[in-house]
């Protein structure tokens, strides 16, 4: 039984975790979806009720029913460097490759509806709300008079996309800024603002979860920070990212909140307070961990290895087996 | 409680339902995602672990907790008729708009995600499978050689898109062809190709589910087609679509397929053979249904209207209510 990733060659967190595979001797097949229909190919009958399909990579050949997990890391565009690309290649590549594998049986990080979905941010807010993790009074609106009313109720606000991403290539991460007293909210009307109440930090929190395993990490804030920087993404600081308890409520949310997502991997941001709170502010269901376990020396990569390997319940445990073979 | 219906202005479709709707009281709000941020706006407010959201399209405010069902039909691109249309504001848009809605406990007719998946070929054909609907001998393949033996168990083949329509705007679709013998199929090799064994009918079926409701059309094939036109859709024919009834076994099939699949609405498309079995060839999770309801004067416009009103199960019977405002 194999383990499948989808991701692009240049990618050094996957590199991270197949290190571990190749250590415990599990099948590891990487496709790039952006090298079909070159160096990847694929193939699938439907025949008398049954299905039998085959990917080809990089010249080894695997079962689709061999395949134990699939994860998908940063996966190309399909068919993107075939010989002549064409948006409609690319939708019959993707339309075929994720149409064999959905439903194919094996586990997923991430089931790709799980992972779209997963990225709405209001539908995150109010998941993690019902999760019963703490979330910061937000609003997201395209009324003038609404972030008028909601600033006069809430003064300390910052304001952030309501998507992860502007969607450039490469894609610009827009940061978290803090919204001036008086501003004016006219423009509001133009498009739709996030507009949050601050959190007073003395924390950043990165939790990532692998299944049931939660590795939480902590930068402290600078005693005196700038002000206008609230993103620590954006912010040069000495402190690093030093391991973090999680506390046994937030463990139970943050559960809560991977099983109603149907998530096997997540990287939650939370800003601490002065009271200890941990406050949600995203869950990134393909958030990187490099970062994370190069400060801290936690075992993420492992652990998502481990996640890949273990064999579905009543699967045999001999990580060998028929499932790939090299191509003739 | 509202019926929310997103789509289009030009959607006579959508408007046979409203028709329906109107006619029984039930209150509908029409937005189109492409208004976003001109005539369509929305807020959302996330307080003291609840939220409260509003969305208003043609001047009429509905509460997000007050919509009963969402139809989505044909909607616009977010944003795409704002003053300053950018891929940045239709992807924040997007994500406000979709955000606000999953999850907001009405019922869906398709929901999001289960209307995404359904629309990969390959998943359609295992699930249809497994549904026990038989389905012709399939191959996808970007393998010559597997081409070329597929073609020598089933000398009969048309050839398909794997996925539905070209896209191009508007979406071109490309009909389903005869393979000639001795066709050469190295050209595989450079896109995902879709062989299936010719069914050789006598009738075309259009099945539209509508919740539990099976709505079948037929369309007797011509004595003498063109032996090159296999695409129903592609063929003028002076043969109406004509009220069928459900074979008990296929019915059944077709509920399982919807209930595996999470749809509230599919137009399958049968072709039924000289025995009379009808051989699968997709579900259409958004299929056009206004030529059969001509052709047949079968009452599907108001079998969705019906689904679309119906109160969810505790939920009061009076359509009326709350969930509506007139904008002041």
């Amino acid at each position: 039984m194999t383990v499948l990733i989808l991701t692009c060659d240049e990618d050094v967190t996957a590199d991270m975790v197949v290190v571990h595979l190749n250590a415990s001797g599990v099948p590891v097949v990487r496709l790039d979806p952006a090298d079909l229909t070159g160096s990847a190919a694929l193939s699938g009958e439907f025949v008398h009720g049954s299905f039998r399909g085959h990917l080809s990579s990089g010249g080894r050949l695997v079962s689709i029913g061999g395949i134990r997990s699939v994860w998908v890391r940063r996966p190309g565009k399909a068919a993107a460097r075939a010989a002549e690309p064409s948006a409609w290649l690319t939708e019959e590549s993707g339309q075929a490759l994720y149409g064999m594998l959905r439903d194919c049986g094996a586990r997923w990080m991430n089931e790709p509806d799980a992972a779209h979905r997963a990225r709405y941010k209001p539908w995150q807010l109010r998941l993690a709300q019902r999760c019963g993790l703490p979330v910061p009074a937000t609003l997201i609106t395209t009324f003038p008079r609404a972030a008028r009313e909601f600033a006069a109720r809430y003064p300390d606000l910052v304001v952030k996309p309501v998507s992860g991403a502007h969607p450039q290539d490469p894609p610009l991460a827009v940061p978290t800024s803090r919204i001036p007293p008086e501003a004016d909210f006219s423009a509001v009307a133009h498009g739709p603002t996030l507009l949050q109440r601050r959190v007073a930090k003395r924390a950043d929190i990165r939790l990532t979860a692998v299944g049931a395993e939660l590795l939480a990490a902590r930068k402290t804030t600078l005693a005196w920070p700038d002000p206008e920087e609230v993103d620590v993404r954006f912010t040069a600081s000495p402190e690093p990212w030093r391991p973090a308890g999680v506390p046994p409520r937030v463990a139970e949310s943050v559960r809560a909140y991977l099983r109603a997502a149907h998530l096997a991997y997540g990287a939650f941001d939370f800003a601490e307070d002065g009271d200890g709170t941990w406050w949600f502010l995203e869950c990134n269901q393909s958030g990187q961990f490099g970062f994370v376990e190069v400060d801290t020396g936690q075992p993420i990569a492992r652990t998502i290895a481990e996640w890949l390997a273990r064999p579905a319940s009543g699967e045999p445990v001999d990580a060998g087996g028929p499932g790939t073979a090299a191509v003739g």
